[in-house]
């Protein structure tokens, strides 16, 4: 049905396109102020320094949608998990299922790299997505909540080391 | 003040006392029938791979916490974060300020290592931690749900990608 559906790991060449993408998925959230990545940045994270990975999602040959992951720790199984940063479809190639396939091939990838665990987050308003992501399988963790130090908290608490 | 207290990076020859630590903790958070790590398990995952690093909190020499952190990826940032699994302290030793010195040694550690942000998860009922968390500078990241697919829930959402 989809045989013209393609999954791949994103390679150097395609940063400006990543970053494209990524500029989308912000607009999406309401947060483009909060983008302050650039080319040079990425090429230099996901390339260089490999803090995490891409894979692109193609249709007829063209760019629909990205995921970027790395690997997170669960210390009570004492393994890695595959913890999602991103994943975006754009509108026009949304309804396809194609999401579902981009979470299928991350579920396959984290079984072969022996991962206990997949975890992402998703904005509280996000009911399409919530419903989505409970047909998958998944289970919201209702009953714990993400504390954030930004980097001018972070440079006032470092200050304290010293 | 707190001559008497260090911390440091813990190696492969603190695997045992890792594990008493985690135990402990597990047990603080009503947690330990899901406690599926053992010593071989953390020694293959910390100290072969090194999917995660563990620093140590002594006082007098002896041991009194541990933290537990790996590298998380902000996209809109394009940077490192520093994300903590884990922190604990003996309940005998709390009160002295020893937590915050933990998260001031991370928050330093985190700038060195030029990441952008620190964040880490609390249990909702776990008032006492959440006005630490406030007093260091963090904010809870209300608006956010984590989803998570456990091992079964990933076994059968892979099987669909083949």
């Amino acid at each position: 049905m989809h045989q013209n559906f393609n999954i791949r790991f994103a390679e150097e060449k395609d940063t400006g396109l990543i970053l494209q993408l990524i500029r989308e998925l912000a607009e999406y959230e309401r947060m483009l102020n909060e983008l302050k990545a650039d080319e040079d940045i990425l090429r230099e994270s996901l390339f260089d320094r490999k803090d995490a990975e891409v894979i692109i999602a193609e249709y007829d040959n063209k760019p629909v949608g990205y995921a970027l992951f790395f690997h997170n720790f669960s210390t009570f199984l004492g393994k890695r998990g595959l913890y999602l940063e991103d994943i975006y479809i754009r509108p026009e190639y949304r309804g396809r299922g194609f999401g579902k396939k981009i979470f299928a091939f991350l579920a396959n990838l984290a079984e072969e790299r022996k991962c206990s665990r997949m975890e992402w987050m998703v904005l509280d308003w996000n009911k399409h997505s919530i419903d989505f992501y409970k047909s998958l399988g998944a289970i919201p963790l209702d009953e714990w909540t993400i504390f954030r130090l930004d980097q001018d908290a972070l440079r006032k608490l470092a200050d304290k080391s010293k």
